[in-house]
């Protein structure tokens, strides 16, 4: 049985009218927004932002979950979030979650308790639970049902394009090397899309697909390239896989792009304005921030909008591959 | 003539009581608090954490200010302030200034508003007006007064280990390559320790330093490059610039590090695990936050710090510089 404002008020010995208040962060005694606070969490009590109807009195904060800021594709895209939040006059909480799913957990529940309005997040961990139809959140690249707001790039016509580019650019014997984790996401899209363009070109595909943690990574990466030596062109999971693996190319003694071909996925770059780390299927970043902030304001003050925003990649060229030689797509 | 509490409370109309209550946060009616908060705006007033003596009802949030937050070294700093934060159970507001001071402002006058606790700060614009001794914040590498705390690496030693480096892999023509700001800050004994040290050393010492913003910076560097053919090591601002330089030499066919060798500033890595960026003078980004955040919460906390902070600085080893030829120090 879910809990109910009436369930808070009786447990906490107030009236029904002073959980509204706390839930509304109206003037309240400290002592007995308090007692309502240790109420809600032995109840559970998650209020229904939807059904409940009440005008909220609005933090004006949001919280931003990654895994880590010091990362230029998470970076960039906290930095859109927040430029994009300050537009609207909201203030922005950064958390990196190193995929601690507590930590993830503390700031689902910030919301609940009414101090911040809503939450993007870039989630790997188990957190499906918490991840209620009716809380104010935005998934980055994550699925977790029809009813939680997503905003993805477009990984499956990225897969494809990265087999397009690379084909028309000369390659026959492609491959792909990525690392994927137990939880669903988007991302693993990258690899199947992939695979089915190579089979519509009519070239040659191998794939190295290694359950995260990434342990030996360099040693397996190295085997699979010289037990393939015929290998001409690679797609990877993401831009620091392709680094890792132009590294690893090189010290087996092949050069990129004249021997292998390398194309990463995301468009990171260090800093704006500086050049592809590789190149890349890269991702909308920004408009992926700003898609995600109209979203979750929007349901912040509550109106109702599309659940699942796809948003289209485009090919950037970074200094790992060669010049089309042919122009036709499959 | 400075505003008072009293002061405040006249012009709102209400007594000095209600003031604190609004200062500390406590129970007013939103209709009051809006009175006092504008009076306060208009009479400009600023609450003297350390003087008033008061127990404060904390917020538990810290704001860092930061130029951007896409940005290697930005970024690792935004990561280990908010890990230090949340092991003292706050969260952390990031604001991504770019700059932008009436940004800065904000989030400053958010402490006096009791919105935020404290502030931690990497700016270079013009604030010095806002920011007073009693305002509890924490600057990084810029020095304000001899009563606001700061914490910086040690620039100066970094100048000169670059120097000795330099002159220990067999270095004799050596160059500083940097841009600067009017605003005063600590980055700029890197060059002078730098210029001291070459001296001491008995090496030859040529600068371009240039006033940002950079503009034409490649056409400039390229210039100063080809009139000083013999430059054999360079030391750069930052690890960026040590980046754009490498990149200008192999335009004018040039190999780093067997023709010229490259030390830049930071230690900037891409993310945690990364190697170097360059070969770099590597700031304890970690400790520089840890350090900041203990400050901070203790100043908020009404003790008394040391206000200047030096934290050691080292060589990272990072490519762009030859093994060492000769093992003695200036």
């Amino acid at each position: 049985m879910k809990a109910t404002m009436k369930d808070v008020a009786k447990l906490a010995g107030v009236g029904v009218g002073t959980v509204s208040r706390v839930l509304n962060n109206g003037s309240v005694k400290a002592s007995t927004r308090e007692k309502v606070e240790a109420a809600m969490t032995e109840l559970n009590y998650q209020p229904d932002f939807y059904a409940r109807g009440l005008k909220m009195k609005h933090t004006n904060t949001v919280a931003l979950i990654l895994p880590t800021v010091w990362h230029p594709f998470f970076g960039e895209f906290a930095y859109h979030v927040e430029t994009a939040l300050e537009r609207q006059n909201y203030k922005l909480y950064l958390c990196n979650s190193s995929g601690n799913s507590e930590k993830e957990q503390e700031y689902i529940q910030m919301v609940s308790q009414n101090k911040v309005d809503g939450i993007i997040g870039i989630t790997y961990s188990d957190i499906d639970e918490y991840i209620s139809s009716n809380l104010p959140f935005v998934s980055i690249d994550r699925y977790f049902t029809e009813e939680v707001i997503y905003v993805t790039a477009d990984n499956a016509a990225g897969g494809r394009l990265a087999a397009n580019e690379l084909y028309r650019r000369g390659c026959q014997n492609v491959a792909y090397i990525g690392g994927y984790q137990e939880t669903p996401n988007e991302t693993k899209s990258r690899r199947k899309y992939f695979e089915i363009e190579c089979r519509q070109l009519g070239i040659s595909y191998k794939a190295l697909d290694m359950l995260e943690p990434l342990d030996h990574l360099s040693e397996r990466v190295t085997n699979f390239l010289l037990e393939n030596p015929d290998i001409d062109g690679i797609f990877t999971i993401n831009d620091p896989m392709a680094l890792a693996v132009i590294d690893m190319l090189e010290k087996i003694g092949k050069n990129v792009p004249e021997d292998v071909q390398v194309i990463g996925f995301d468009g990171q770059k260090m800093t704006e304005g500086d050049p592809y780390l590789v190149s890349t299927i890269a991702q909308p970043t920004k408009q992926m921030a700003e898609v995600a902030v109209a979203k979750l304001i929007a349901v912040i003050n509550g109106e109702t909008v599309e659940k699942r925003t796809v948003l289209p990649i485009e090919f950037g060229e970074g200094g790992t591959t060669k010049p089309l030689v042919r122009n036709d797509f499959a």
